[in-house]
């Protein structure tokens, strides 16, 4: 039986699937906003289990290990933040315009916020940097792919002559540095922090 | 009796006084390593016993809380990183080449590196910014003192006729937040982290 069938056809196991994967994204998701707080090395599947009223042991069998609870949570975080952030971005034009509208978003997303304690990479990468594993891999590659989707999106707007030449890696690196800043900023309760932000990145994209 | 008189004759109390001074030094030195690679509050007054061979109830008579431990841990990282950056760059002359100074001693900071885990602050912000308190205000304070010398020394570059005009709060806070993200960037293994920040820096301080 394919996947598709199943999709059509729920038998008793499959809707136990279903179930069990509906609670695990509703844990996943809530892990992702304790960790914005109080970091991901501090998740502890009983916290987690009290907090949403399940039993600890239920929790244990979906995840198995903390490691895979804590994987399973940046990888929640990084769906809420393709959601929130980079896919309404994409509706924009390449280029210039769409890094306006990720530093918006990024903006939003960080003064909302969506996770509690504001930018859930901001909380985990200094909590994780300096523990080798998978945890920290993961959240490495998250925090490339966001890079290279910054530098992606400058190159083309050099290509395309909306701005002036400059190196899109660095430039990369800047803006996220600046928002990464902006979000500190904001969680010390500078509200002008967004406006520099939004400097910044204009900065950066003014036409060549 | 005055603190100067009681430093050149001390007794027996003021030994044990100084005795205590050192120790809490030891300790709150200690605690900022702890910090820079776990996070401020996960520290206890436990582990650094244990770290240190001392007992407990040692530690615990000369911090009294937990708070006031991290408070002290606070305090302690700032002094490490007024003798390790601050200091030797006010060797240098006011502006642009005290910030050239500022830029390389803080990398050499943050790759040699002075606390195990990195900055200090980009372990603690991260980790306090969400838990109001005596703890977030202290990093915060410190925070503000290190942009507002940052933002100084640029103010004083622009006025000498050093670069070009330009913000220096906006300047103060793009290199603050380059440093941090080289900070990260060095954690997670990218050795090239340190030219990337001096290579911002350097953009900005430009002859006008």
């Amino acid at each position: 039986m394919n996947e598709l069938h199943r999709a059509e056809t729920p038998g008793r196991t499959d809707l136990r699937l279903v179930r069990g994967d509906r609670t695990r994204k509703a844990i996943t998701r809530h892990a992702a906003d304790v960790a914005s707080l109080e970091g991901l090395s501090g998740l502890s599947i009983g916290r987690l289990a009290t907090d949403l009223g399940l039993s600890k042991s239920g929790v244990q069998t979906l995840f198995g290990t903390k490691e895979k609870l804590q994987l399973a949570t940046v990888e929640a975080a990084r769906e809420a933040f393709l959601d929130e952030v980079v896919g309404p971005a994409l509706t924009s034009p390449p280029g210039a315009e769409r890094l306006r509208s990720l530093t918006e978003h990024w903006i939003a997303y960080a003064s909302a916020p969506l996770f509690p304690g504001g930018c859930f990479w901001a909380a985990s990468l200094p909590d994780f940097d300096s523990r080798p594993g998978p945890v920290r891999d993961a959240l490495a590659q998250q925090r490339r792919d966001w890079l290279a989707l910054l530098a992606g999106e400058f190159r083309r707007a050099v290509e395309t002559g909306q701005i002036a030449e400059a190196d899109a890696e660095l430039a990369a690196f800047q803006i996220d540095a600046v928002l990464l800043g902006t979000n500190t900023a904001l969680r010390l309760g500078d509200a002008a922090a967004a406006d520099v932000a939004r400097r910044v990145v204009d900065g950066f994209l003014t036409p060549g």
